[in-house]
């Protein structure tokens, strides 16, 4: 089809030349006539004759009147709600603590994350000067961690006083400390594996450590590879804590590091995150809580046209939240402490937003997780002979698990919206991959960009209309719908 | 600063390059470790000193937020008001006839438009066989044309019953023969000046000819200019007749013409045309009308928040009316006339899209306009000895005036808000340069977009609130402000 569209442009432009010359003849005769001619054989710029493709303008047109729109938005919202932005509430983000509460549940439950960090070092330790034989180590780690991800459920699920924020930050925290961990005990499993290789081979060992000298030689002026630790040196509360720290969840023995701390670029990143907070948590009190708020009966009547003008209402606040929650994160906060840290590899994230499909947005967007994904279960997996396929596969599962654990836990609805919105990806990659082969990479970058912008509010709703039900009842669905 | 910048990346490449062999050698060192490393030292992409510029997938964003947006705004409207579109109002606006009325005076009007036409190429005529002397020929015309332009001023202001797109298509027309007419009297007087000229001197007239013939002998093929039409030959109605229907404003006496009309072309800017109207129609039946009616409060409050929203909740709308009437207008009609009259130059407007400065979208987005302005007062003004600016200015009043005309007229109110608006696009005009010159030219763009976008909405209000102040009295504003 473009070898054809090639075609008739060549002919095209071969029969304008010629016609170009008879015109060129014709207008020389016409100019010199007394009535000044102006007009000459010409097609309209919209003709696809016309071979014009510049239409660079509409993109600047396309940014204005989303701007235009939003402004409207804004003042829509401030006309009829009122300002709604309550900076006291950022002292309960802060503590985690709930209007009612005097206690502090979700300090206290971050503070005994340190136990199982401490308890998986301390086996490391006994296994790496086999007072603990390999097996039973293992057996104890993989107990560790499991009782780790169960603390927050059942914690959460028994005491009261949790705040919403609070008990979310919990969640997050013992997912991060989980994957961190499971990344240490395998990372050190491999080292462990390799040193028993070693001692019966010491050829490598060698081998490794004038690598080691050849690199310090060379690069005199760099001091970060003066030492390389090597297992089990490794192992003791100094590295373990900075690998806690560490915007990765990847462990290793060696992390790149950089020379110094650049004090402007630490200081723009600490702007950035204290702006960037403000902004969400304003946005989401003067936007998304009235949005969702309105939306609930909609969506419990199953009115196609008001929960679809709702959805998309919601969808726009929601995005820009994301949008700002992923900068602040991903390159905000992860540079902050890398920065702090000496961390030298900031690749937090790679360019999802020109991702032609929904496989390569989920490579993409978060790369520690990924990172982790590859390097902890995609791998090890393969390795295992399992096929690629499966191995994603299990991927996936573990993804949509810890989606589903960092939701429902802290919202004490065990529902499986956001498992099943995982589980939407598989149709919607299919999908995803169909418009890009079929329609280009553009109609697939749209359908990439449709699926982040319209899926999250639809499970916002979803999981807020369940808790709704769940916590207080149908009965206030029917004293609303009176309203 | 660009040069400062350039230097900074040179050194920054530079320094990268050995940074680089230092981490290639650091990573062969780390990478024979057990621990698989998988970190390296790496910018992230916002980072500047990444110099990753890829954004994109940002353009598919924007757009689609604005299909979502504009799909929301639908989905509200029709909640909000039900279907408003009413397919009668249709035949109104074929007519020109008001509900109440029983005659036809647009029509009339529109019937009328031809004696001044006539007249005027009886008085071409008399002064071409020098019956009618130079100088009164010239004051008869002169009297003929500003007769032609008082006529919709009187006729509208006395006689009731014309709806207001009866007097709008009236006003309109009268406008466009006007400026018609200028062209052909002035042309026809260009014509008669080189023949008393050539009178003077034979050689000119032979030389014009034997031009002729070449052109003749040279593209035997071409059959447009077998016969070159030469002054007093093209004053006949014929003639007349084709320039008047013909898409142009400037009036020559051999138009280029297509050797034949192309069914498939002609057909699609039809249904173009058909299509076009009809979503016009329904948008502002269903959007602007409420917009409009809803804005009547707070603009005669001067409430300036309840204003803006209003402002722009109605520029979204108003400029998607002006967008298609402008495709419609400017591309698919102008085309549909040009290609049933074989009249071959289609360049009825420009890239006014990508312009980067007012002045530039004033010369590009209406090419008939423009290139009557240019060769029918800017060019004679300059030749009479007046100084380019002192002709530019000229050219704007006249504007400023067919502008405020074809508003005033039909709307019988005299205000002065379009003359404003056009008087406004000076200040505009050295705005759009200064943010050109100093924030390039995306800003440039951006600042036409945004005068195009929110100037028109803002005259609409305008016309519309002094409208009803003018109609119904100040009484009925305080009657709405207590709804």
């Amino acid at each position: 089809m473009s070898g054809d569209h090639d075609g008739l442009r060549l002919r095209r432009t071969q029969s304008v030349t010629r016609a170009e010359e008879i015109q060129a003849e014709e207008l020389k005769v016409r100019r010199s006539q007394p009535d000044k001619p102006c007009h000459k054989p010409r097609d309209s710029l919209f003709s696809w004759t016309s071979g014009f493709d510049n239409f660079t303008g509409f993109i600047n047109w396309a940014f204005l009147l989303l701007f235009m729109g939003g402004l409207r938005l804004l003042l829509e919202n401030f006309i009829k709600y009122g300002i709604r932005v309550d900076p006291i509430q950022w002292v309960y983000v802060l503590t985690g603590q709930d209007d009612s509460g005097t206690e502090h549940p979700s300090l206290i439950l971050l503070l005994y994350s340190l136990v199982p960090v401490v308890l998986c070092l301390l086996t490391e330790k006994g296994l790496s000067v086999d007072i603990i034989p390999n097996s039973p180590g293992l057996i104890i780690q993989v107990i560790n961690l499991l009782v780790l991800v169960m603390i927050p459920i059942v914690a959460i699920q028994i005491k009261d006083g949790f705040s919403l924020i609070g008990a979310t930050t919990v969640s997050f925290i013992y997912c991060v400390v989980f994957l961190k961990l499971w990344s240490y005990v395998q990372v050190n499993m491999w080292c462990r594996t390799q040193q028993r290789h070693s001692k019966a081979n010491h050829s490598f060992r060698r081998q490794s450590l004038s690598f080691s000298n050849l690199g310090k030689g060379d690069s005199k002026n760099d001091d970060h590879d003066q030492h390389l630790v090597q297992y089990p040196d490794n192992l003791n509360l100094r590295d373990l804590f900075y690998f806690m720290l560490a915007p990765t969840l990847c462990y290793e023995l060696n992390f790149p590091k950089t020379s110094r701390i650049r004090k402007r670029f630490l200081l723009k990143r600490i702007v950035e995150v204290a702006i960037g907070m403000q902004l969400i948590l304003a946005v989401m009190q003067q936007y998304m809580v009235p949005s969702v708020k309105n939306s609930l009966i909609p969506f419990s009547n199953m009115d196609i046209t008001k929960a679809s003008e709702r959805l998309l209402k919601l969808a726009i606040p929601n995005h820009l939240v994301w949008l700002c929650f992923f900068y602040i994160t991903f390159h905000s906060f992860m540079n902050l402490i890398g920065e702090l840290l000496h961390f030298a590899d900031r690749n937090f994230y790679c360019d999802w937003w020109n991702s032609n499909n929904i496989d390569t947005f989920w490579r993409t967007w978060n790369m520690p997780v990924h990172r982790w994904a590859v390097r902890h279960i995609y791998l090890p997996v393969v390795s295992m002979g399992y096929s690629r396929l499966s191995a994603s596969v299990f991927v996936f599962f573990i993804s949509a698990f810890f989606h589903e654990y960092m939701v429902s836990v802290p919202l004490k609805t065990f529902k499986i919206w956001a498992f099943m919105g995982m589980m939407g990806q598989i149709p919607l990659s299919l999908i995803s991959k169909y418009m890009e082969t079929n329609f280009g990479p553009r109609m697939g970058n749209v359908v990439v960009w449709a699926s982040i912008i319209m899926g999250q509010p639809l499970c916002v709703m979803m999981y807020y209309h369940d808790y709704v039900v769940t916590h207080y009842g149908k009965d206030l669905l029917k004293d609303y719908s009176h309203v």
